[in-house]
């Protein structure tokens, strides 16, 4: 009893723990149940449940499918289900029809026939990159919409109206999701990503500002105090399946806030992939500070002051760079610091090559940013 | 015209290269459409229909969302989907009991509160990391068993009824993909990781056999041949979720080929991750290739023996170690190269510190790879 009762105490704690890290996925949880509730209302009253009758539970369905964190993937999943469903329903009518045509005798083997056929070639076209990405979903909501009203097509008669029925009950629950998603206290994957891409440079010039200090410190043998505040860029490494997430959803986005319809997104995942680039730089530059074989005194007291201002402007213009893109305005100020830090470069270049891998994706950085 | 039938020559070609990439997806393909069709044949015999009536579209809808290309996966969501809807229907029929009890006008209050709790509940339960990453799908299925067996309970009476035929289609339609998956050519994702890791390992010892003999010989000035031959490494540095992704399917695959029950998937995951860590240090030195700051030729010179030998050696030592795992031996011959690697190592130290880091992670990896 009393382990079910820690586990308890556990699970209530890391329940609030993740409440409190973003209260949206409270906002969030209500969101979806006040639209299930909504959407259940259906079958509460006759006049709605005399024209749905069972099909009504497809609108529950498709909100508990397709209700997303963000209104970007909320959108994409909804209009991807209701496409798939239409086109779905629509091959299937027409499978039937032709069914129909061939006589009593042949419409089973026919319609078998035709759910064999596009079940494979439309499994196969989801092996498609470009389609995967964006529209899998979708193909496999096609697939199952073929299929319910082929295979129910031999004992339903009233095919086309299966059909309609199915696609009108889809309808409501889509648009009901994304009615209640983007009303009520919506969360933009684009904004989102902003923000991520905007911390991520910005984690990435803490580090380098740090790292000068904490290079040469370490080697007066200081303790390691504000290690742990360095390891900020560690999340960088693996940000890129979010991001491209994020970038999936975001297009599906109205204009919204400070973002335009046609925000262009894949710029975003450009400065993404340069960040991380510039992040597996980073990560072998730490591996320095933890190595255990340490230049010797003479060369590290040579190149003490420049490397120490190298990262250090490396540090300022990237936090700079991240503020630009946070607040959306082309930062003047960080303009110097690149330019101290090339200078920098210039003075250790001629004593060491270590760190200028970082300087040179540093500007395959600035580049994208600036034409974004 | 011209356009479309462009575009429809664009895709065939797409799909042939798809299917010669890897003839397992259009396999996998057969096998979807063939237990559709099986599965579907519940509408074709009246004494199978008599017994499920409509419920029947169950069994086909769960082959269509269950059936994934490797048998863990398959397997995984077939179990999430069985447990989730027996939950889901087993608490909806509690709701049910509870709201009857409590008399005629209560009753859709009592639902309807019911459902929004629930709902609310279960949606905040998905954002639990743990959770998320292995029962998702379950989840997510229990949400939608329990919402439709409640929704339903205020038109129809017979509820326990109906949640017993949606948990048997369901059953029916999640068994026969599994066996399917499993009897007709299967692919396990146990074995797709372990060669991943393995192709992984092995490229990261090209590019180090590689990456000597290519820095020194640029800076002859010869021209870059097989260059592209060394960025196999590449593919290495996005591979996390990949892994993850297989590791979390493998764990649910029974034993097969020379996989145990409990393989230590983690294992592979770990090793993963050194590889991973390895690679963003291989990508480091790679930038040195293409850096136009080259050191002096008299430094060059000084260093070129012990360099060049250094990353042979590691380069040998990975690839032997990647042969290891395919056969699933421990390789002897990768303790040499390491010894090697180790001697030069020392050699190149007292020049320079820049190597030094793909070797301390080689010596991690190694290290896990020996625990596994």
């Amino acid at each position: 009893f009393e382990k079910i009762g820690n586990m308890v105490v556990g699970a209530a704690r890391n329940a609030k723990k993740l409440g409190e890290q973003d209260p949206r996925r409270i906002v969030h949880s209500f969101k979806v149940a006040l639209t299930i509730t909504l959407v259940s209302l259906i079958y509460y009253f006759d006049f709605l449940y005399d024209g749905f009758g069972v099909s009504a539970m497809w609108a529950v369905m498709t909100v508990v499918v397709v209700f997303e964190f963000s209104v970007g993937a909320t959108i994409g999943k909804g209009v991807n289900r209701g496409v798939a469903t239409f086109l779905g329903g629509a091959l299937g009518v027409g499978a039937h029809r032709l069914a129909v045509l061939t006589g009593e005798k042949a419409e089973p083997v026919i319609l078998g026939l035709s759910v064999f056929l596009i079940s494979a070639a439309a499994t196969f076209v989801r092996f498609f990159p470009k389609l995967k990405k964006r529209y899998d979903y979708g193909v496999l909501i096609f697939i199952l919409t073929f299929n319910l009203i082929t295979v129910s097509a031999y004992r339903d008669e009233e095919v086309i109206e299966m059909a309609h029925r199915r696609l009108s009950t889809v309808m409501i629950g889509g648009s009901a999701s994304v009615l209640i998603c983007i009303c009520i206290r919506p969360v933009w994957a684009g904004a989102d990503l902003h923000n991520l891409i905007a911390t991520n440079i910005e984690n990435l010039g803490i580090f380098l500002e740090g790292f000068g200090r904490e290079y040469f410190e370490m080697a007066n043998d200081r303790k390691r105090e504000n290690k742990a505040s360095l390891d900020g860029y560690k999340t960088v490494l693996n940000s890129k399946s979010t991001e491209e997430t994020l970038g999936n959803s975001a297009r599906w986005e109205p204009r919204h806030g400070k973002f335009r319809y046609r925000h262009p997104w894949d710029q975003y995942l450009k400065i993404g992939n340069e960040t991380r680039a510039c992040a597996y730089r980073i990560d072998a530059l730490n591996i320095c500070l933890n190595s255990e074989t340490q230049t010797t005194m003479e060369i590290r007291r040579k190149i003490q002051e420049p490397c120490m201002q190298m990262s250090l402007e490396c540090g300022h213009a990237l936090k700079e760079l991240a503020k630009g893109i946070k607040t959306m305005t082309r930062s003047s100020s960080s303009g110097p610091h690149i330019e101290n830090a090339k200078i920098a470069t210039k003075n250790l270049e001629t004593l060491l090559q270590t760190g200028l891998w970082s300087e040179t994706d540093l500007l395959n950085a600035i580049q994208t940013a600036t034409v974004a």
